[in-house]
């Protein structure tokens, strides 16, 4: 299995927009010299840029072609991606110094400059999707709305508040699962539904990406809180075993490696079966499926 | 003068957004429970209530009636401008205990929500627009374009950045005024735009407001200047003479008392003279920018 192709499309995309080449950039004369290279560190980091490929493989189910517009979107959902985690590893919420195997933004700068990063970031995100070419006004309002609804409050916020409270209390699977549903879910739901938006999904077709990506959301959590356990902090690129240090609970936790394996299978079963009607065309998202459950790190 | 007819306006809007009666709410089941006393709390305070102000009377100057999606571009950036102020309190950031005559939501609640709920009210704006009654997926678009424009690395946010990086620097008076034209200026120039897009307005009636707002921008923050070196703590309802304290160089400082006062009277002329060819229709934004200079606090 291989994403080569969208990762080298994706890191193109990300080398324009650092190179001040794309409609929408932060190599402005009016953004302060000093800010851009805090800018630069944040989004450089090597993620496994799961939403970027999830919004290039959705759109392909739909359409053919690979229009620009995407890789607008594809950064879109990164740049929220990112500035989250600027924000969550703030030392008033996770407080940690390693991400993606490099000190966090607020160690190699400090934490006022990854506080208004990441607020930065944030709309930056939804300026990709104003600007992006060849989009019509409708959809960059739909995808606007889902990008939106799936970071606020309902969504990726109110997500990891939830897992902030919970830190130190007995969770139980369904509470852990709509946790999960918010502080991860909605976003990689989000990277689906705006591929397929930009490609021109009809809403059948919409409804279906959405079920699949619903279960690797989901799927992708119980695979990371396997891998917590698993992983020292070398291979996992952050400090390891934190969950179980935090008291938190984990899937893991609640239902033993074994289980939390199962349930991880049953997520990948469902998520393939949503997409039965797309027929062999969705054969690149069932492959994430795939991966998201047999990866390592 | 009294804008009391645009305020009541907008504490009804407001209100129904608290109340979940909106098309956009905070209120719904997903949002955790104990987080929802945070985002009263942060949105409740008594503000000037200057953008929102300036989303009705721009739009009255382009076209009669009120349609309700005013109140929801109103809303949308009177919310970014309080997640601005939420984030600048911080302990990393201007460390404020008090804001509006109230403690500030970090202090009143803990730092983790006051960065949770900033991060949601920012995408909260957006999901405003997008949702908003009445307006074509044009007018959403243009909107959207010019909130995220206001809001990030080359406005709003970048702003901020600057003021941050030049406390305890001397900065000349075109420095200090490139940095209030990004901090607070952007935002004032983003409501004034919305309130045009979404009455309809030409492009030489959105550019005759855009020159007016920026010169009320400036104007608004010279005051803001000398009424910090004027007022103390109980007046202006925040902590009272801080710039000195931190060594900012203001306009004050720049220029002196009577320098700033005649400095804010040639920006107030500058304003009126923008809205010549606007005729008495814009007579309600003239008297904002007489009341901007004149006021107390």
């Amino acid at each position: 299995m291989t994403f080569d192709r969208e990762l080298q499309r994706f890191d193109t995309a990300m080398q324009q927009l650092m190179a001040g080449e794309l409609l929408v950039s932060y190599r402005d004369s009016a953004v302060p010299r000093t800010l851009v290279p805090a800018i630069d560190y944040a989004i450089a980091g090597e993620g496994k840029r799961i939403r970027p490929i999830l919004v290039y493989r959705a759109a392909a189910v739909i359409a053919d072609g690979a229009p620009p517009a995407l890789d607008y979107a594809a950064l879109a959902l990164e740049l929220v991606h990112t500035y989250s985690l600027i924000h969550d590893d703030l030392p008033a919420m996770d407080d940690d110094d390693l991400r993606r195997g490099r000190p966090t933004l607020h160690r190699a700068f400090n934490e006022a400059t990854a506080i208004l990063v990441g607020d930065g970031l944030q709309v930056q995100a939804f300026s990709m999707i104003t600007q992006a070419p060849g989009l019509t006004s409708e959809q960059r309002v739909e995808m606007i709305a889902r990008l939106s609804e799936a970071s606020g409050f309902s969504g990726m916020v109110g997500g990891q508040y939830r897992d902030m409270e919970a830190t130190g209390t007995d969770l139980d699977l369904d509470e852990l699962q709509a946790m999960h549903a918010m502080k991860t879910g909605a976003l990689i739901r989000a990277a689906v539904a705006l591929g397929g938006i930009a490609a021109g999904g009809t809403s059948q077709q919409l409804q279906s990406l959405d079920a699949y990506a619903q279960h690797i959301g989901l799927a992708f959590q119980v695979i990371d809180d396997i891998l917590d356990v698993e992983s020292d902090s070398a291979t996992l690129g952050k400090t390891g075993g934190k969950d179980e240090a935090a008291h938190k609970a984990t899937y893991v936790s609640l239902l033993g490696l074994d289980g939390a394996r199962a349930e991880a299978g049953r997520l990948l079963d469902a998520a393939l079966a949503a997409m039965d009607a797309l027929g062999s065309r969705a054969d690149p998202l069932r492959e994430v499926a795939r991966f998201i459950v047999a990866r390592k790190h």
